[in-house]
């Protein structure tokens, strides 16, 4: 697959918004493809505005670090290699969980970010959306 | 109506895609609320990268400034009364076709902006989302 | 109420001013909408030039994010969940006390943020504001 | 006098925001100091959103540049002297009307900045608040 397209985006946003809804917690989803641009995002209703930004921050940040960003979150820590690396990129990398790679035969080929929870619940969602893109 | 809902979003996006497939241009739509905070964005398969930003700016506009953007073009002509008006808001204000607010009873309660094509199919593609947003 | 008036923003304002005067601190006090947009915003005479971006930005947050800004400074240190958010959302994420979330009915309908002295002088005088809208 | 106080800047826009009630539009007003640092800022209610930042943008580039906004529209025509500059400073410039120099004793001690109608409305609105001033 050379892209993610939006078909395959919209439902894992789907896949995604089920398990939100099943939480309970009204989350933003953003997907973005191999290029960290974005294709597709969805705000349900009574999400949290700050998490407009920061759910495609961790889309971005998937994509563009190559990696979970619970990951992250480690590597971010004081004292560790990546401190500080949240205010580059002109601040769209989001350093805690709720930011995965999306792949296609081992390659990735796009990434998605969840927020409006705490990060367990951010986490949860976004594997949800992940389990639906590798099954198809 | 408070405020835009994600399933009128939807139903705004997938109204305007339609009309983007049955004039055969890939188009970014996005839907802001009356806070003009992005509620959906679609990206559809093979559309221009730089429509992300422009169509989010359209949305933002409409509502920002409360007309649509095509209007807004002819003020912001050089010698006009908005010559310049493109640089504020962070550059978030578009001044060219594609923009619309999104009323309720008379009231704006978001908007739509797309991209992609020439301003004139961006314009139609945009209003096939504010009929269908209107028809409900 | 749908959103805070300006009436009810100068009104917040005041009460806040009132405390900052008696604790003699001259402070920013910032008050935004339900959708974090600016609605009013004093600066006392004397208060720190860093302060307009700080009080408005706690504002934001407290809108942003619907909670204290001073619960969030817990959970964004090293370690905990959150840390590195203060980088979102444009830098507009502020992670100390001082910003407050505006409520009527139970409802986020609005937030203030207030800088100026130290944490527990900025919530005292954000709290008088809190206090002021909430008795009206 | 130093520099434009709270109290001063707080009639100004008493008295901007009775012209703009009197005109029947309302407005977003902006005082900045001669640092072209925030003062004081109302959103009317009912006020565009866009407003908020140009609002400000006028007040900053009427300090800034030392002219009312509607005489750098001139300047910043194609082909003249000026042409581009409301890309500079991180687009806080607005090159046209409604942004006026708050003089004391013939010296810049801070500036005004409305927008929210026409631009011959802003204006109207911004002088309303430059006599106050001066009339003190």
């Amino acid at each position: 697959m050379n892209d993610i397209e939006l078909g395959a985006a919209t439902n894992v946003i789907e896949a995604a918004e089920a398990k939100a809804e099943e939480i309970d917690v009204p989350m933003c989803i953003a997907v973005v493809d191999r290029g960290a641009n974005l294709v597709a995002f969805h705000r349900m209703d009574g999400a949290m505005l700050a998490s407009v930004d920061i759910a495609q921050g961790k889309a971005y940040t998937a994509v563009g670090l190559r990696m979970p960003t619970d990951e992250l979150a480690a590597e971010a820590q004081p004292g560790e290699s990546l401190f500080g690396v949240e205010a580059t990129n002109d601040g769209r990398i989001v350093v805690f969980g709720g930011g995965f790679p999306l792949r296609s035969d081992g390659e990735i080929v796009g990434g998605i970010g969840v927020s409006g929870g705490v990060v367990d619940e951010d986490m949860a969602v976004a594997e949800a959306g992940v389990e639906a893109f590798e099954e198809e």
